[in-house]
């Protein structure tokens, strides 16, 4: 099944919802116009389109190997990397200086979901580079920015992010690696690292690791964590590559999904220590980490949203050409295509309305972090940051989840064919099993959506997002017809939303349990409602464009619709969940489990 | 992970919902003394513990395989087999005439629960025996019954049902297996069956395939399909194996999960035909295979039940194992193992609370079948009768459904470990996807749900429910403190299933499309409704018996509160969507998708 990049979906919302012309007027972005940014999108489609989705079906069937420490990737992915690079993809969201595009984040977004939707596995050797760049243009000294960005950005070298440790998941505090002082202004560090996404493969000549470690006096915690850059291959400050340095990977796990990115072990200084170089200052790597993370969060978000828009077209297709039972009205005395059934049609339904809503909500907050990072006027710069932040572990946690729904669905449209491997729909439903998990899991998410993103500003973000829908919900009434009723439910769920923002605020402090026990259906509240307020936006610019091309404004029209009838109305039993479920969820002692 | 049968789960939804003492009053079944029963549970945990459950990852990791039109399944899998036919495991239902326990269904259903939470796959030859046998006994001459079924009760000799052919998979109207008549009596068959679970193994001497083709003469569509015994051997009189019939597994397929379970291509008739005897009448076969179906769809049920315990008990063991960061209350300085987390009991309340719900509805559901099948009143046999009727498509519905919920948060406790096949959990999530597409969709359940079971009786059944439904709310309100807001949420469940049984009465005939496009909500809506209601009943059992086993029934109380709290609240949501959301979900063409 071939995937189809969906363009003009993607350019609806860019141009509707997140305004698009809006962030091309900000200083530096000028080169944004309406016909580069076409040219972008219509060159990342042609390309993820024909050279990394046919790949990836190979990538299931014939996953990375490892063998003695050498990982083999799939056949095929090492010249398409080349290709990748060479084209300049890499480079879409970075500064020029350092030979990137320098192109705003929300036309970056629409080719991130286009690499995702298109290689799920493939995609990840950017997605961590790109957080590595990230990381190392904010935190590293102007001779690493200079020695490893250009690299990095055109592909000769990759990045890896090393957080994880057997004992150390979610919990960093527990990080052991150890970083030694070695005399000359470098480390040498000792310790093992799990879950390294492209931990070595061998689609690049160099792999720069950014590594979390302990220098020996460092206070205990997070507090005592620091960053390093350890590369594959030692380098010079020409960037000549020099030596093997002391890591190397000592397998690669078998998967339940994306078996084509290798998942590796990697083991630090058995010979010795390897050698790593401090990024910033001793004690603060998690802060710098978290703004690889960061990146890499709003980046598996998109993976969410790719994921489940591969899975629906591959399911539409199927619904279009399978044949089976009359309609359940008597319409045909025949068998038809199962698109035609209202099981069928509602499912679909399901998949594209979610899809579609994530998408919104991701992209609106791309156009927020570029707002924030070039907008002349300080206060709005600001307010843009809080609400990218806000909607970060949303897009990350509502979008994942969801994927696994949309996901499970386009199994379900096959019927037993989508249990038979060789039909492609299995392949997705396993690949998206891991988007809640890494990076972050959906409750590591709902932690900060509750800790960092609501209760440090005392629910003043979260509620001047209620605002603005308020604000949208007068338009569709406005609008009347179809907007009214999706006005009501998502007033609705903008009511359930503001009612649980007040409870968070009110009983965090002094009963904590109870909010947390909570924090990911609040999450997923909050994606549900301002994923149906993008959609209730999204009604009213195809009410305004319908004449212009009246099907597809038509179905953008039905689909908001849908959302608000099948999806906003979850909200109101969220909240009550939310607000009075924790003494339930918190009743059974671990030994009664 | 190992698997403990829950037991005491099992006796006390067997004991105080599904009433046993009364079931074992029936004439037929008095045998099933306390004792007995105590005796076959125990006996049952024993063996599936210790033979089969070991077997599950084994079956996973070696699935059945195929070489020139032989099958050689998981190793260990035959002699498993051996030594659970010889344990009398196949005949706990059947008839003691034919060799079987004659058993309640009652207690045959933990039995069949038990079975498939140590290993799916392996169960699935046992369940497609009994609704071989089934048949038989139903429609089969009493030549055909002392043949066949003493050989199938035995474990001498498996079943199958051969429904599905590549263009016929829901619509069995499609089928076009032919049988012609051979002139004594017998019939040669031609075609091709997919889909054939156990359809070709080495367990077992022989395989009795029951099959659907049609005569020469037949009329078209699902009335003129007839049933066939085609054995794999030819057996004489005497049940002595002869020549090779005329029917060869020419592939067998690569699946998502269920991996040892062989899942046949069958070809009939390459060579001359395959010898076929007519069960029951010509035409009638479908009518014969819903037999088979309804006892199998009830058995699909339940593995999602069962599949669903397993996938709880394993996070449950990891979640008490995984030490991983601070409690959010600040109770601890140091991290604690992740079952003290908010968010972990949520996701294994979740689990627990749905397994729960959805055993209770089957056990109670299994009881009115020996209640319909057994009783001397004739009017509570035809009720009872019924009340199964209507509860099996949400028992293999629902069950099945929810068993994804259950198996996709068995893998997110797990982490990053989840993702990793050595793990486990990952299986217990591709093993459950099969569950709600074979034997029959759960939107081929729904349509069942609302035609059959809905429609006919006027929705006289689902309102006779929902009365039973009201009476335990006042027992629930009369027994104060928590039974209060379990009884209202209860309220607001059944008002919602009651307003949804309305609209489907009353709009059907003139608007078939909308209705069943909120088919599937339907059923998940009669699930949850029903499911709480058992929750409901639990509740005010174990506040009776609390003084006996404190621990244990304050867990019950707990749980039926949390599925009150975080599952019921759905409803009103759900009836929403059904009765408000037809005219968004219909609203797109087929081209617009």
């Amino acid at each position: 099944m071939s995937y189809q990049a969906p363009i003009k979906d993607m350019q609806f919302v860019m141009n509707e919802l997140a305004d698009l012309s809006n962030i091309s007027k900000l200083p530096g972005y000028e080169d944004a116009s309406p016909g580069l940014v076409q040219a972008v999108l219509e060159e990342a489609a042609r390309f993820n389109q024909e050279v990394l989705a046919p790949l990836n079906v190979v990538g299931d069937q014939q996953p990375s190997t490892w063998k003695d420490g050498v990982v083999t990737t799939t056949p095929g992915f090492k010249e398409a990397f080349h290709q990748f690079s060479k084209a300049g993809w890499q480079g879409v969201l970075h500064p020029q200086e350092f030979g990137g595009q320098g192109l705003p984040k929300l036309v970056a977004t629409p080719c991130t979901e286009m690499l995702n939707a298109a290689n799920l596995s493939f995609a990840l050797c950017p997605l961590l580079t790109d957080g590595a760049v990230e990381a190392l243009l904010t935190a590293g000294s102007d001779a690493q920015r200079a020695l490893y960005v250009p690299k990095l950005l055109s592909g000769e070298w990759t990045g890896t992010m090393n957080l994880t440790e057997p004992q150390a998941g979610s919990d960093l505090a527990l990080v052991r690696t150890r970083a030694e002082r070695a005399g000359d202004g470098t480390y040498r560090l000792f310790g093992t690292k799990i879950f390294i996404t492209f931990g070595e493969h061998d689609m690049a000549e160099n792999i720069v690791h950014l590594v979390l470690a302990r220098t020996p006096d460092a206070p205990p915690g997070v507090k005592g964590i620091s960053l390093f850059i350890v590369p594959k291959f030692n380098v010079d400050a020409e960037g000549k590559l020099g030596a093997r340095n002391d890591v190397h990977c000592v397998s690669i796990e078998h998967k339940l999904g994306i078996k084509a990115s290798p998942t590796a072990v990697l083991q630090f200084g058995d010979n010795g220590g390897a050698t790593g170089y401090l990024v910033g200052e001793e004690n603060r790597g998690l802060e710098y980490m978290f703004i690889m993370m960061n990146a890499a969060r709003f980046a598996v978000g998109m993976q969410g949203v790719a994921v489940a828009e591969r899975a629906y077209q591959h399911a539409v297709a199927y619904a279009r050409d399978r044949v089976q039972s009359r309609p359940v009205d008597g319409a045909s005395r025949d068998a038809v295509t199962i698109i035609h059934h209202p099981d069928v049609k509602r499912m679909l339904m399901t998949m594209r309305a979610l899809t579609e809503g994530a998408r919104a909500l991701a992209y609106v907050a791309a156009a927020q972090a570029d707002i924030a990072h070039h907008a002349t006027d300080a206060a709005a710069a600001k307010r843009a940051q809080a609400v990218y932040e806000f909607l970060v572990p949303i897009v990350k946690g509502w979008s994942t989840e969801m994927s696994l729904e949309v996901t499970s669905l386009g199994v379900q449209v096959h019927g037993g064919m989508g249990f038979i491997e060789e039909t492609g729909a299995a392949q997705y439903y396993r690949d998206a099993r891991i988007l809640p998990i890494y990076e972050g899991t959906t409750a590591i998410q709902a932690n900060d959506l509750i800790g960092r993103k609501t209760l440090r500003d005392g629910g003043a973000v979260a509620r001047a997002l209620c605002e603005q829908i308020m604000a949208t919900e007068n338009e569709l009434r406005a609008s009347g017809g179809v907007g009214q009723s999706v006005a009501d439910r998502l007033a609705k769920g903008r009511e359930a939303l503001s009612i649980v923002v007040d409870y968070v605020v009110a009983n965090t402090q002094d009963n904590a349990n109870a909010v947390f026990a909570g924090s990911v259906p609040y999450l997923k509240l909050a994606g549900i409602v301002l994923g149906g307020w993008q959609m209730g936006r999204a009604l009213l610019a195809a009410q305004k464009l319908r004449d212009q091309d009246t099907s597809f404004h038509d179905a953008k029209i039905g689909t908001a619709r849908f959302f608000a009838d099948h999806i906003l109305t979850q909200a109101p039993g969220l909240a009550q969940s939310i607000t009075e479920g924790a003494d339930s969820a918190l009743a059974l002692s671990e030994a009664q489990f």
